[in-house]
């Protein structure tokens, strides 16, 4: 069903297979009638036989239900309303199953390695085995690149950055004064490393502090399109392990980011602001600096956060409460204002 | 009056002329004191005998009556107040009718056809007729670029990418797993096709979902600078035909937008959300997922929309409601905040 | 302390040349054991007898009495709690005179001056003295570039447009449009002057008003990564002298930025609004069209901004009211909605 100009599939894979890509066990159902190749993913309600879907909420019980899928991710209390002809596969985490079987079908693209001549490589840039340098590419002095990294068309690696293995650089993404680590995923147009905003302000001009740090990007971390992270004035600009952080995001200088962040489009995060491991900023969150996230915190989208937030804890409007609150004013909002007559006024 | 290095200007045009080329009709007043050929557009204040103007707006009739532009558009009904030497023209949409002629007064410039040799264009790549490749543009395997169309310097056209006729397509931009129109204008480090924000999200770690569709744009689509659209999820992302995107927007996966929408600049639309034919989306807008936003609704700047919107109703506000109900809430927590004393405390 | 690879240090500077640099008066406080050479800036609590460091902000005075630093700008009126080992020098502005020294021992990074044989530049360019031009940089006809600046890979200066002495545009970045004064920095995939969103819409299709201004930007102006500045439409888009303006913004066609105002990430601008000198805007602050923001008017991060800001007046909230309404806003619906219950329903 994909496009063959922009995806190849692998496989067919056996439920086998499947079962010891993504961990799941399979369930013994009795039924003869099963299929045991398995060429694609599909949705419960496009799936042939030949196809592995998956069920991860109750919502679609009854796509399920009806499913002609030939094999199903499911929570094992699913499994006494699965269709007679459907293989189960049991797993606590069905999408997360999914989503590494889509994974096995679909790996993402890799170029054959090769350097372009059209690219701009300085001499003393330490380029890593298997690498892909496409044309148009600035390498600068003292870079330092790993094995198997991927750096775009016109995509700019100023000098001294050190990245790691098995990245890919986007095209048009420019670094300077970063350190990245392995299996980091740049899309384009991302800027990593200018200067922080930092100036000393006065009615006769503003004063430029010199931005003497830089940032600090672990393994794992994806960053999107147009997505912009300063670097510190002294200490670092941080992102953990782990984290995604969507397009057309700011960084401000000295932000601390922990593991398996999850921050979505158009957050802005100002100076010295740390976000604990693994909490989740909606779309256009707006953070004050020098605040505390804490570890697994949620905000919803739009919140404009100008206190800390306790960890686990989920908040939001502007300025952001508990959503409780924010929920109760809303209604209270909604109600007195339907309440009011023209003589109130 | 326009900077000569930047705009060249034609003309001059006849009343005749201009009539035919905007369909707008002359009224015969019968002086003979008139103008007959006009060299440049200029606003009603400052446009002289040799200008042809429009008047839009009512605010702006004592302008119109003190104007000495030679010719002006205008709805009939503001005939009488028209001054004695001023050719009139006759419209029911007077600022149509003056873009119309604008244009032919100062049409977009069109670089000569050339293919630099310092683009780097694959082999495969099938380019049309009188197209122009600037400098540094990357242009890889299996695209398909039509005729007359520009790329502009540094551009990045990513393999199985099809580009139509007449498009323009800005200095720094990055294309892949797109199908593009004709007539589409694409400013510059636009950003189409990268994989949206898909993970399966887990404590120790977020595994990625391959996003399998494409994003297609119809004709005469406009897109500014440092907009993200990304690729579907294995459905496509797609924008209708005449539709205009501002600057730095965010447009995820699987988001469909129908024709002739208006998304004003920093709008973020979250997945999978449907934008009607003509509806208008205001400055920062953000929208949840799977909306349904109906065709010709307006959404104002800054609104926050969580819940469907019909055909055709104004919304405002965060989280947004009708718009009469919003300014109601605003009014009602300007009058009670100022009505609380100490005490009520 | 600064990573040697990004950083290097000059200096070391003796207190004299410290006061002379700055501005600042040196305190004769009789004691004979102070340091009389400096070699780097350090924070109050991290600096050692060899560092200078500042005090701003009185929150911090307990650190100013236990620091080792070398010398500290201070305000006159804490002398009496320096440490006695601690060189003083007087300054009403503390943090600006620091701004200062760092920026001595931390002069920014200038390129050697070369002009690389892989930019592409057009006959009739004019280049200055000692500019540096890196590969791929694209500059094309009738373009003005002066003495000392620098343009970034993978830049591009579009036909006619003119750029002063001493700048530094960044890699990406795109210029058309425009006339940029002196000592002007340019970020990374900064966009200047492209088409305003300007259309005569309409059901059947929005027709294009031709843009026909320019961006005029003045001296020591700086623009941060992926900020989009659209061109006039026929007036001229303005940014005055000194001002400061962070990533990711969005300025319109027409708009009038004055002197020295600050514009904090991810700000959008409509067009034709006027914002005075020395205003600053906090960040995902939105402003409506055609309004004037007064000159030091202040808007609180994420304000919406539908209507005149007087001059000096702090403004937030959206629809954003003065602060003090603002925040009794925020406390009366916070109040209101802990007070209802269930049976006010």
């Amino acid at each position: 069903m994909v496009d063959a100009r922009f995806y190849s599939r692998k496989g067919p894979f056996t439920l086998a297979e499947i079962a010891s890509l993504t961990g799941a066990s399979i369930y013994e159902n009795g039924s003869s009638a099963h299929a045991n190749s398995f060429s694609d993913v599909a949705p419960l309600d496009k799936a042939s036989t030949s196809d592995i879907t998956f069920l991860d909420n109750v919502k679609y019980v009854e796509n399920f239900r009806a499913s002609k899928a030939g094999a199903c991710f499911i929570r094992e209390k699913f499994i006494p309303q699965a269709p007679l002809a459907m293989q189960l596969l049991i797993s606590d985490d069905p999408y997360r199953a999914y989503a590494k079987i889509a994974q096995a079908f679909y790996p993402a693209a890799k170029p054959n390695p090769f350097i372009s001549d059209k690219s701009n490589i300085a001499k003393s840039a330490s380029i890593g085995k298997d690498c892909t340098i496409f044309p148009g590419a600035f390498i600068d002095e003292q870079t330092i690149i790993g094995d198997r990294t991927v750096i775009g068309p016109n995509a700019i690696v100023s000098y001294g950055t050190t990245i790691g293995s098995d990245c890919n650089i986007g095209g048009g993404t420019t670094l300077s004064h970063c350190i990245i680590g392995n299996r980091v995923v740049l899309h384009r147009n991302v800027n990593i490393g200018q200067d922080g905003f930092g100036f000393a302000m006065g009615k006769d001009g503003h004063v430029k502090v010199p931005q003497l740090g830089r940032v600090v990007i672990e393994d794992d971390v994806e960053i999107g399109s147009g997505t912009c992270i300063d670097r510190g004035t002294g200490p670092d600009t941080f992102i953990g392990s782990g984290s995604k952080i969507d397009n057309l995001v700011q960084i401000g200088h000295n932000v601390h980011i922990g593991r398996n962040a999850i921050v979505v489009s158009q957050v802005g995060i100002s100076g010295s602001t740390r976000v604990g491991d693994g909490a989740v900023l909606g779309g256009q969150v707006g953070l004050a600096g020098h605040l505390r996230i804490g570890a697994g915190a949620k905000l919803a989208a739009k919140s404009g956060v100008m206190s800390d937030v306790p960890p686990g804890a989920s908040y939001g409007g502007s300025p952001a409460v508990p959503i409780k609150d924010w929920h109760r004013q809303t209604v209270t909002l909604t109600k007195l204002s339907h309440k009011r007559r023209p003589e109130d006024d």
